[in-house]
């Protein structure tokens, strides 16, 4: 496997940011409690910074106002000229590309970590463009073995050929924790408290890797993202039926070919007709509804991961 | 208990409405679905008429989109005069009174069945005005026997002196159906095959009442709403913790005095203070938050239910 520059740098400009997606509350929240109590996130080396994101999003209790934030860190939209019309998301990702950025600059921030809900059943992940970002697979490692009795999971979000445009790229480095289930715009006590312990636990990471720490090569699985699959709908575009009971839930759990995706309203169920077993993820993610995503097929690879320490070689160039 | 009047005619003019908050899903799909196809609504004795209750708002995928509709159907909002700027759910009120009611009078449609979906954990639940509606507790003792399995249990949600303000009340009789925990935004499978059973179930019970059934009296129990309890909140009114990992989920389950109800980020515990146990409702309902309300306290009553007939004798009037 080829591998991405790691930092040769301690890393001192870390930020978190919650109230991307403004009615995911578990990250709405504890932006809003560190802002006013930031000490939690100090640490010898270095003082990780809150964001709210989105406040307008989270004023209105909503994923976005006008368009997905997580989406608009593209080069086209914060290289464009402004305008008064723009959405405000996209004037939004221009000053979180000013505050955190600007995207692949040398004066970036060194590592963001975006917090996240789901409505589905995912437990804990981290979500991660590709698997060539080793320092981030030594942070996965380092929370999965804090917790070795909770799974955490790790998914290769980008797709081949495409700009990621999540709020993390504005940055050097950085990832998405992604915790479920959890309604849109609740606060339930335990995922609170589980994203607050997983932060905490990733900037003792960047800690451990700033005082000198190296870290071994390991192995590791991940779920890459293949394709989305939508629901079934009626030409008018409502939906026709819904997940399946058998396969609702199911996030990370083999989908073999003959088994029931869909239920439809009028009684049939829908197979799933791919030639290979997917495993998904994102199933039935309320956000994911008017993107016409279902749930995301993913496939499950294993992969070396390179050992990691602050005065690592210069990595050969990847492809 | 005194009794309000029960039908002494045969129910004809029913409607289901869905919609009525345009992200609770399970409603929103039923009533879609059965506009395109309400065959499943006929019984010998009427056809019900399915209602997408908030257009907006369900394109929209939100509660609402100016206030809430279940709460603008009120004597003051339905007989104003229209104006160009109304809250768009002011002007829906006013043409769901007209097509459906007008409330309280003899035009009204007999019967309104209002699906809801709700994020806390209350499983299946009929939401009616008072325990004095005879007819909606011999409809909920016929729900309850069809699935001895899955307990139905009735909240009675008028406060005293408390105009409702519900859709359903423009008919001269009717209830909320509730069903969850259910994200909003999300159509699961399994609640959505309940809500289609109970309607089926509610319908057929209409029609054993329409052909001269008779009911017998019965004893039963329900939860009556006495007041609203907000989360502990800064002074800019933000979070400032959440419902507690042991009352979390808990609905319907008595809650003494002493008990936790609130986990402060800050990390303490906030106790129930009050004197007598209550049963908590709607416990971390996402639809609640800006009305200040982290659950809903109640009291859990027995009474006796007097038996029903087409042909019952004009009952006593009540105080």
């Amino acid at each position: 496997m080829c591998s991405l520059p790691v930092p040769r740098e301690p890393l001192r400009r870390v930020a978190v940011t919650g109230g991307t997606h403004g009615n995911e509350m578990s990250g709405v929240c504890l932006a809003q409690h560190w802002l006013r109590a930031p000490g939690e996130l100090q640490r010898p080396s270095f003082s990780a910074m809150p964001v709210l994101a989105n406040p307008a999003a989270t004023a209105a209790c909503r994923r976005y106002m006008d368009r997905d934030l997580n989406r608009t860190f593209t080069n086209t939209f914060l290289t464009a000229r402004a305008h008064p019309d723009d959405p405000y998301e996209v004037t939004r990702a221009r000053e979180l590309n000013q505050l955190l950025g600007p995207m692949a600059s040398g004066g970036a921030f060194d590592f963001v970590l975006d917090l996240h809900n789901t409505t589905a059943n995912m437990g804990t992940c981290l979500i991660v463009d590709t698997a060539h970002n080793v320092f981030a697979m030594h942070l996965y490692r380092h929370l999965q073995m804090l917790s070795p009795e909770l799974p955490c999971r790790v998914i290769l979000y980008k797709l081949p050929k495409e700009e990621s445009g999540s709020l993390n790229s504005v940055a050097k480095n950085g990832m998405a924790l992604e915790l479920g289930p959890q309604p849109q715009g609740v606060l339930r006590a335990d995922l609170f408290t589980r994203m607050r312990a997983l932060v905490a636990a990733a900037l003792d990471f960047i800690q451990l890797f700033n005082q000198g720490t190296a870290f071994p090569a390991f192995e590791m699985e991940a779920y890459r993202v293949l394709r989305g699959m939508d629901f079934p709908r009626t030409e008018a575009g409502d939906l026709a039926g819904t997940v399946h009971p058998q396969l609702q839930d199911r996030d990370f759990e083999p989908l073999r070919p003959g088994a029931p995706i869909f239920q439809m309203f009028s009684g049939e169920d829908v197979l799933y007709e791919g030639e290979s077993t997917v495993y998904p993820v994102f199933i039935n993610e309320a956000g994911y509804y008017d993107k016409g995503i279902a749930f995301l097929q993913t496939e499950k690879l294993t992969f070396s991961v390179p050992a990691l320490s602050m005065l690592a070689p210069a990595p050969t160039p990847g492809p």
